[in-house]
């Protein structure tokens, strides 16, 4: 595999269920990425390690997951210039997930995290793609390929409701 | 002016206030954007105009302010594999914001959104160029300058509190 | 079967576990309907076909849900005079529905949608009916009718405390 | 003026200053309404006259707008078959306008109310003109060119950015 | 028993789940009581009726759950000058119970209802008991008994820690 | 003046701007009550020592409003089994009132607060004379009167608006 | 085991599922406390015992959980000077936690509680024990101890990943 | 002044406004503190040496303010292990303080703030001298003092009352 060009952190392990959505559209994608556990609460100095060495050692976006009083898209995104994708995670003690989408999102001027929707990893993935898409061609290209893929599923549905019935599908 | 590499739109020139803040940090940094008048619901064909056409045009990010029930940022990732910034604003009838900043949010898995902070156009312009500069090291640079300027002012102010004491701050 | 009046839309397959109630109290009401899938953010061009074409193929209402930052409703009203019914879906990464119900419903001035309750498909299916029958005697009759079974559901319970007691109903 | 076709109703002389909206929409539209206060709280008996009597005396919508515990809209709708649009009006004592938006729109099943966004008695006026329309191509042909109007007011803005730059719009 | 001085009422016979909590702790208490659905949007005349003659059939309190748009609690109010609680129930599409706490707690000035917790049916038949024994020395009197009981069982708690440890406690 | 039969109590001088609407209804009605200062947080062993001694005094009803946190009225009702009745106050720190109904209103079984509307202190006073007319017909019979009194406002305003049209209302 | 320096209470043994973290923290930590059952509304005279008792029986500071309208931590700030930590705790009919979160946060000025997560009362154990350790230092090297456990845990993960790959992980 | 046993800091000059209340009750009590800008975005290098240096220079407790995604108060945490108090503060662009009340509050488990009320410095400060005076009788007796100067304002406020009547109270 190449050298990872996005790097995909969480807090805890216990985010890899919803993590795990990036990493796979990522492998869907062929885009390389790297991914491992950091935590800003408990790990802070590898944090910031992580956040600093980040464009040097060759990223170009850094996806950070994290739940609750969620802090390391945005502490990471102190450290970095990069674009930084921070995903909400609806936690075990979440409050709704209202924490997870308010620590994240409300970030002061001059700091920016590009916030995608509770537990949408899925989508800080694809976001991260279009990125990196956005001055390459060949990616950029993947990227139309794959929305219309998109289209295409909803359009099957139609064809078989117009075929069989709406009863029929489930 | 160079041609623009950044689309900055919004529904409505009511949004211009909040908006402004996005141009004006772009200018700061000197990256070349344009700036116009879309609206998701009273101009829907304009808006996909708009967004199949941007990447052919050399934008390589848009970003879309919007208030209320807020479908301009959703609705152009819907139209482009560009990356697509969301600006909630918090527009007058708008229920403290928070119609805004969900209907931007939460996008369905294949279209994401980066959403910025509620009424954080000023971000969103800083979120751009880190989009632009993850692939430009020039722009890089620019942004590791623009950074240090934040922690300055920090700085100063610190400066001020040791020489005359925190009441003379306001 | 008569030609369809009324049009029911949704954004994804897995909206049809509640959509469908819409579909049924219309097949209750005799009404003749369309059902199919439109998503909003995944087949853009055909969403604006059906919407603005709807008028032309003789429907008079278009009820259409979705959910999380759900966009069909509003961008369906913006391509089209007829009046739109939302109906806001509880999706499953929704934050408690609360996106649903905003995007929808908090429509800027100019373009209206009939919001109906969270998953309140089958009360979007009776609107819908309501504004067929405000100018047709013959359906008008029909929701009479239709409110005075919902009123002898409830005599029918009451009389079953009087005969049994509150303790024998479950 | 002719026999009116739409009634808008409001639980308090308080209310007219946002629901004065939906009678101007009428009156540019040249439709035919009614306006009167009605309390659901205050006026019970008045309330259910008024609803159970307004199909026959030739309304084809009712317009109720009411804030806080606002029942005015959910209780005419249990009198009428008629279609009845809800405004929740943002009142003083109002918990920010969440109160008024829940109690129109979270309608038990059978009893629909048509719910526009908070405050959005414009929206009100152009629905009710929707519904009326959907049986009535004259009307119909209004709302297009209406609908054409909000389009213009957009590219006329579009226009003054072009040629005079963004930084003169206020 | 004797003639009913409290009414419960409820809209529909799936909120006895909650109400009945109500009932029981009316009838712990031995003071007389009536159940019946009455349902302010399907059975509006039957809802008129009950309340306007409460008093004359010797009702000194009211108790009416409802969940959703819950109108029930309020609509009663309206109609009668005796005190009534409102329970919000938490039902099956309510979202998260907030829809039947606004609708039932905002009431407008003049015509208050008394609210009780989400779905807190028990403390609504408590309440009514301490309204009839705010005048009435003997009921008065057993209210005072049952805080003791409640006082007694948290002492309970307490010796059992102290005997046998709190990881005993489950 | 006579012995006042209700109490009402509020945590600070500061909430007398909502808390004197209680007194004044009360003043309106000739129902005699008394009124002071009753800090939870500030003087608890004040607050048993009135609660306790409530009905020995000869009230019949407590009126308690506090802000933010609110402990008051629980708090007095875990001392008497007199109705107690909770007014939510919007105080200036207060997160837009939710903190005020919430830590009202959500009471545990055995101890119910009679809450009503933020700011609802007008209401908080009717509650308490609806409380005491429930057994005492005199002030029953004023509380119809009231309620007409209510219903002549509202008839005043619809004669207006047929006489002189809606646009006179202000 | 030696006097107890802690007191941990909350108002029900129900709480205690939640509550019992904040004593196993404890029991690692090797900080002597002890735990007992004080209810708010149903014990208020022990409540009061227990507050203005507990630094002269040598606590140093209380550690309080509640649910819904959770009264029991702020008053016991209201009658002692030591550090009161508050636990919100997510109760069976609670508002999803808000209003347990809301009723201990927003003290008013004078008495503060330190409020902790909702069902935090692991960090209530571990805030307790740094208030201890902020004049102690033994007790500071403990938590420091503890402090590099909580690193050592997510470097584990992290080389678990390294050797077996992201997907090893459940 | 004798050294600073607290630490007061702040992201902003900006936040100084609510946050002086912090320092101002400090001075009250004559506990002598130090106030400084930390910002956790713009200086993490300065916030992580501020907070591991904190033990060693003395302080015993650190009172971090902080608005939006407010990750100064848990950063901070993370980095020391004394006792930190977070105080939400509401600034411009936050959505009506729930995003700082909740990025502080929900910290995981491992990792607490001592969080107080929503723009509650004085509260801090209070909080921040109960923790000091847990393990140092002198401050103890002081906070007692303190406590019954509270106790003292309601008592004045009630003795006007009854001198002058309710009714002169502003």
């Amino acid at each position: 595999m190449n050298k990872p060009i996005i790097g995909i952190i969480m807090g805890s392990p216990s985010d890899l269920s919803v993590m795990s959505e990036a990493a796979l559209v990522l492998e869907e994608l062929k885009i390389p990425f790297e991914l491992t556990i950091v935590s800003a609460h408990r790990t802070p100095q590898r944090m910031a390690t992580y956040a600093t060495t980040a464009r040097k050692r060759g990223l170009k976006v850094i996806i950070a997951g994290a739940g609750g009083a969620a802090h390391l898209p945005g502490m990471v995104a102190s450290f970095t210039s990069l674009p930084v994708i921070g995903v909400p995670v609806k936690s075990s003690n979440s409050i709704d997930g209202w924490d997870s989408v308010l620590s994240i999102l409300q970030m002061p001027a001059g700091v920016p995290v590009a916030t995608v929707a509770l537990n949408g990893a899925r989508n800080a993935g694809i976001l991260a793609a279009q990125i990196v898409g956005s001055s390459n061609s060949l990616i950029g290209r993947k990227l139309d390929t794959f929305k219309k893929s998109l289209e295409k599923k909803v359009l099957t549905a139609v064809r078989q409701i117009e075929k069989s019935g709406w009863k029929t599908i489930h």
